[in-house]
């Protein structure tokens, strides 16, 4: 009898911080539902994204491969064709991933093109959707000028009524004045108005209701599924339907993670980062008070829809064969720092929450416990291979199977975590004329020493066991320390450059084959017959000839 | 009127040492016809191969791309569809690579049957060449024991009646002794017998032949060509026709490099490939005086049919809009250094004899002379492109255009040469228990200093200056030269391991992109209307809103 495996529920929102859930300390956020999925599963404390912004965290997430060997290092870039992903590998063994939400993949139109696919067909789809079957797929924003952004969203607003030329913008992320004028979020002046849009219809109920859509229709299917519920909040723009939009206010902010010293910074990459316009905005006070709060409301919304979810499922007897993950692409600065938005690398923009809740009986051991472990996003997608029950493509997916750590066994080693950054497009490279190709960061952390190498500048450096709030650059120490230190992750980061990456036709029967040259005839440094024989226990003459085929 | 573009003549031999040549210093091997190629061109001294062995040389050659780029780290491994090539990026531009002769190419035939592309397609064929059009593929091996590679020169050697059940072996590739009897030049002790086949019906002669018939056939096809004419000589198996296979003797043979010291090298990986059979093998001294001269006479005979070749193309004035391009793809130890055959950094293995003859009026300034430059493979594809009017691929090709070296101009600069060698394969892994992830080595030269990373042990080092012939392993050196010298290479190391390398969707349109998105009406932390039209010179009212597509 075949081994019947569970579905996987791969939840993620966008720009979430980890410590914006109850279950992950936060003082007055209370998440009852996302922490209750962890009383289920384990709480990972120490997850960490490949890269701290949208596009390449994600590529990194659906490929379970670092950027470097993908190359979609920044938003729009395409993931090129011919990067397998969890998609390809769940399909070779008869399972799928399917997507409702949010991916951020470009296709590889001109890749598609060279190679003779055509986007309408199902391999085509496949390669545009970065390997899933798109039950829903919506990247979230629409701004108004970019009209190919209109959506199914976008018509099931229609169709409740709420018409527009862009209802994404004038409803679910637009509020009224107390004189009923519309004001869009794309403004943070805005963010604590009511969005214009009751709770049932805006962005994370509608993608809700899709999930529910696709697992209740996926029933009476057998095929194993993973199905990734990908929201786009608590991403900006920042505004949430009532009763939320006011739940929150500055006396439920944390205080601000910053000291004044860090203005002070002699690195020329960080203070370029520092006068950045977003991060300038979001060190004023003003802005982050206002902001925030809605930020919160977002969160506790998607709590609450997370459990209307869960309920459906446990009625409908879903959740006892379901793997349910739960994470976020990457983190939001929210003005600590003195940084707005994300894309670099203190914890809480490239820490990520991760919760997975496992039904199987060999996680009984593991339930409500939290990992300490160091792991990537990478390893979400092994970790769905095995549990779907797909073989594993060491060759491929760099990412390693979480499983172990599940299951409560041994298994599971990572030294490191690696995440990349591309900044050729910002203005930090413009205002130090870095050129497009120079302009990026490589972060790697052992748990304690967080070494951030800067392409063409000095290292940045914290010891996150002295300094946990990172507010202290030992870069260009010279303490021997954190001369020693530096050097180490200099090491490991060059161990990692140059393990391969790209090798990824070597699949066991490709490496099996490659050590048997010399019983193939292809023979070198035998001086005669009687050395052939003994090096390799086949007497020379018996290398036939086969004629034509 | 459009600009009229050069041919490109691509001539590699397959295991020539850059200094088994008379213009590279043999004493006593006369290449006159390589020589005048020399003559009318530029001779390159520090040109060196991407990786130390047949296969991951040509894909890096064939694609210009480092090893750890393309992932087609060892023979027989195949090269990933969606690699690009030197002939897609031709065929875009109108020109067409062809190819007569080898190119050790695998199919990734999994990653084919995965994006539907039908092997027998235009773009399968060209995906299983490597991008080449075929003329004509022969990649010159053909052991008896493997049936399909029967070739086309099989067919032609039949056809001038030398019949067997393999043509290649019996009659190329084997000599007769006194009793008349055949013996396989796959066994060394039968280098020195006359092959068994006229000079003219050699493989040497038959591929000359080929791309002799391809250039006439092409005079009257407008398209640009770059015509890849790749012998399989001199490597093994060493047998050559008469009048060449006594041509030499053992007086001919220049003294071995190496020395006692050498063989008690405390490098666990250098004992590993000394006690490795084939170094085993080729130390002997008997082993390399039987076979060096058969070698050399292999290297005469190439020479001798190059002289043929131009010949007939001066004959036909093509000789006036052809770039000649001679190289080979590695060398060979002929037991110096007590090693054999390839797979390691020596000179005589990794650097590479590179003639370029380009007839243009700009070359005329440099005709005759000497580079010191720092070149690599991998610049041949860039100059071959540029040759051809092909616009440059940055994002995707990483070699550098040789052509300002050629017309004796500013515009080349390389301070290191990088090569890469994958030996999970090998006795020496098997030996030393070196997973097969983990077997892996790379070199990176600066004209003086050659350093060697080998994962998982100390690295290796040599300095050139002091010690031309590589005899005195400075890696474990505890003199604060070397210290120093290993630290800076194992940086600039690093720099080259963390470059972009897989962003081969970067074309400039998409990085321009990139840059504008505030334009397009995706914001973030601008608090009010003044705020962004501050910024951004538009305002906000004036992103209008498109509706529905």
């Amino acid at each position: 009898m075949a081994e019947k495996h569970p579905n996987v529920l791969w939840i993620m929102a966008d720009q979430l911080r980890f410590d914006y859930l109850s279950c992950y300390g936060h003082p007055h956020l209370h998440t009852p539902h996302i922490d209750a999925l962890a009383k289920r599963g384990v709480k990972f404390n120490k997850a960490y994204v490949q890269s701290p912004v949208c596009g390449p965290s994600r590529m990194s997430a659906y490929t379970g491969r670092y950027v470097r060997s993908h190359g979609s290092t920044w938003n729009g870039m395409p993931l090129r064709v011919g990067e397998p992903t969890l998609g390809d590998h769940l399909r070779q063994s008869g399972a799928r991933a399917v997507l409702v939400g949010k991916t951020h993949m470009t296709a590889d139109a001109e890749g598609m093109a060279w190679l003779g696919i055509d986007p309408k067909s199902e391999i085509g789809v496949s390669r545009s959707q970065c390997g899933f079957d798109p039950f829903e797929r919506d990247d979230g924003l629409h701004p108004d000028s970019l009209r190919q952004n209109w959506s199914a969203y976008d018509d099931y607003l229609e169709a409740q009524g709420y018409k527009s030329d862009n209802p994404w913008g004038d409803f679910a992320n637009s509020g009224k004045d107390a004189d009923g004028d519309l004001l869009s979020a794309w403004l943070l002046k805005n963010s604590r108005l009511a969005a214009n849009v009751p709770e049932e219809h805006s962005e994370t109920a509608y993608m809700t209701d899709r999930a529910i859509a696709f697992m209740q229709g996926a029933i009476t299917d057998d095929r194993p599924w993973v199905c990734h519920l990908s929201y786009i909040k608590p991403h900006w723009p920042y505004i949430v339907p009532a009763p939320y939009h006011d739940m929150y206010c500055e006396r439920d902010i944390v205080d601000p993670v910053r000291s004044d010293a860090e203005r002070d910074t002699s690195h020329p990459l960080m203070r370029a980062y520092l006068d950045a316009r977003v991060c300038k905005s979001f060190s004023r006070d003003m802005v982050r008070e206002h902001v925030i709060p809605a930020y919160m409301g977002l969160i506790k919304q998607l709590d609450d829809n997370l459990g209307r979810l869960f309920a459906w499922m446990e009625s409908k007897g879903l959740s006892d064969n379901t793997i349910v993950a739960f994470t976020s692409d990457h983190g939001d600065y929210m003005g600590d720092h003195w940084m707005g938005d994300k894309d670099f690398y203190h914890e809480m923009a490239v820490k990520v929450p991760l919760i997975i809740a496992d039904p199987r009986p060999e996680a009984d051991r593991t339930r409500g416990s939290v990992s300490e472990d160091l792991v990537e996003m990478i390893d979400l997608a092994p970790t769905f291979m095995a549990a779907t029950g797909c073989p594993p493509k060491p060759h491929i997916v760099e990412g390693r199977d979480l499983t172990p750590i599940l299951h409560g066994k041994q298994g599971f080693s990572r030294r490191y975590v690696i995440s990349e950054h591309d900044y050729h497009w910002s203005e930090m490279a413009r205002t130090l004329e870095v050129p497009q190709e120079d302009a990026h960061t490589t972060m790697i952390f052992d748990g304690r020493w967080k070494y951030i190498r800067c392409e063409g500048f000095r290292p940045i450096l914290f010891d996150l066991v002295t300094d946990p709030s990172e507010l202290t650059d030992l870069g260009g120490s010279e303490d021997t320390t954190h001369i020693a230190a530096r050097a180490r992750m200099e090491s490991a980061l060059l161990t990692w450059a140059t393990r391969h990456h790209s090798r990824i036709t070597a699949t066991s029967e490709v490496l099996d084959r490659q050590k048997k040259s010399a019983q193939t005839g292809i023979l070198i440094g035998f001086w005669d017959e009687a050395e052939y024989e003994e090096a390799s226990g086949i007497a020379f003459r018996d290398l036939k000839p086969v004629g034509r085929p």
